[in-house]
């Protein structure tokens, strides 16, 4: 269980970040960007997907970032799968935690997946016990908050899901995420302190914040606030909003282990080995970058211009 | 006193946003553009500064921007001014609402005015002193969490700074200015309810956020659970940061509002005319925008890639 002073950053740019991203980027370059972000202190990294090659043709090369993560000491890689059977792969592959996503509205999961939220859950029964034991579980409840077809998720419906969800594996990490980046900051504390409330089993909450609409830092505080110690976050932002072309989405890792570490909140990672990696996340060809911190981060005293008083 | 369910914006874009904008904006252009921010909902906007033209060119114009404020039943225009004189011509000139900005750290207090904070102290005393009745005063105090050349400023500074000002005028609406963009909700909750226990009298405190490190909303919201019912925002997220070149500087004016709106708060603002009057300033040659909800604010449902799941 995470200290009161101290959070666990999980870095989801490899896979959330890189799927978007069109031109392939090399093998190398993914282990290479894989150990900067390791040397930065990120432990928690979620390197890939056991999906069809051709569904998300950028991942195709998950299977060897995965091995490459042996070498990588203290390291705790998770990959997503989308079913059972991608499930037995990835455990036979190596892997010891896997991500599941669905969604709690069923315009969404049907978008996403092509199911109604209810089948998903049974996909993720059906992975659950097909799983020998010791491999984690993370599951990303994805509308959690907000729905981009349907607006504003009720809390029922989201806490309905969990019902149903949560006995399958009550140790299993429970992301609640915001896709459309329109929760706020009473939305979450509001929606957080009801699932612990309802769920005192439940290991561990998380959150996975967007900063598509500038509230990314303010909803990981307020998650914050209400007990959650395990965030999402992606180097450089990297991962853009298909809802909003142009607009940003994931939060940037670099932002959010600045906010922590400002509040004398460890996180593990050292920030000046954490920006270079980012501005170079942010510039990949095809990359749909975020984030602030990296062109905060160039201030020096300049002189202000005199006459003109900076507030 | 506001109402625990509203808040109130103070546009600061035409002060704080232009003035860094080198093309001269035509006059007719900032009160066209003063116009539109009227209609579109608010009500407390910093017009202008009376100061040298030579210091800040862009605002040499105030005086006919002010006149027009005439025309606009119900706006509460602001305008700054460094000195005791330059209060004199601005409520000669029909001004009713005088801003004063001076720093607490002397580091930053020299770089703007080139005096000592205590320097600055008196001549705010005597502008208060040289005031007719009817007059309203904004106190901005920057550096009041952080300091460009110093960094983390002690609440103790701010306190005593404080300690000076308030007896001049406790009827003067005080607000903390986080200049760097590098305060963080912990350090705004605590100031804030220090400054609250320490000056009953004062008639309101405000916040100036930056977001130049992505933390503008969130140091925003914790002001608000600390009872700060007034904030400041620049309309496209005008204003730059001098002391970090490309990056962003004042929180946007719709990017506020967004927030407020979505938690129920009202704000008094549409916030569909104000995003085309956002985009529009963003837009301004020279202009040195921020802000995210502009662009995240045109999404549409389209359709997810399938098999890349969106979480």
């Amino acid at each position: 269980m995470q200290a009161a002073r101290s959070v666990e950053i999980v870095e989801v740019g490899p896979r959330d970040g890189y799927q978007g991203i069109a031109p392939f980027l090399p093998t190398e370059t993914k282990i290479r960007l894989l150990q900067q972000l390791f040397d930065a202190g990120l432990r928690r990294i979620e390197i890939g997907s056991f999906v069809s090659s051709t569904a998300v043709p950028q991942l195709r090369d998950t299977r060897e970032v995965l091995a490459a993560c042996a070498r990588l000491n203290g390291l705790e890689p998770q990959v997503l799968v989308p079913s059972e059977r991608r499930g037995r792969d990835a455990v036979d592959a190596g892997a010891r935690r896997l991500v599941f996503v669905l969604s709690v509205t069923e315009a969404h999961n049907r978008n996403n997946v092509r199911r109604h939220p209810l089948e998903s859950a049974q996909e993720y029964e059906r992975l659950i016990a097909a799983l020998p034991s010791g491999i984690a579980i993370r599951l990303d409840i994805a509308t959690a908050f907000d729905c981009p077809f349907t607006g504003r998720v009720p809390q029922s419906e989201t806490l309905a899901l969990l019902d149903r969800l949560v006995p399958a594996r009550p140790d299993a990490e429970i992301c609640l995420c915001d896709t459309t980046g329109r929760a706020d900051p009473q939305h979450v504390e509001t929606l957080l302190a009801s699932c612990m409330t309802r769920f005192p089993a439940v290991a561990a909450f998380a959150l996975h914040a967007h900063d598509t609409y500038g509230l990314g830092l303010a909803n990981a505080h307020a998650a914050f606030r209400k007990g959650v110690r395990i965030f999402d976050a992606s180097i450089g932002g990297l991962g853009g909003c298909p809802f909003a072309p142009g607009a940003t989405g994931n939060v940037a890792t670099e932002d959010l282990v600045w906010m922590f570490e400002r509040m004398g909140i460890a996180t593990g990672v050292d920030l000046d080995a954490l920006v270079p990696v980012a501005r170079e996340a942010a510039s990949l060809p095809g990359g749909l970058p975020g984030g602030r911190v990296r062109d905060a981060i160039t201030a020096r005293p300049p002189a202000c211009a005199a006459g003109a008083p900076a507030s």
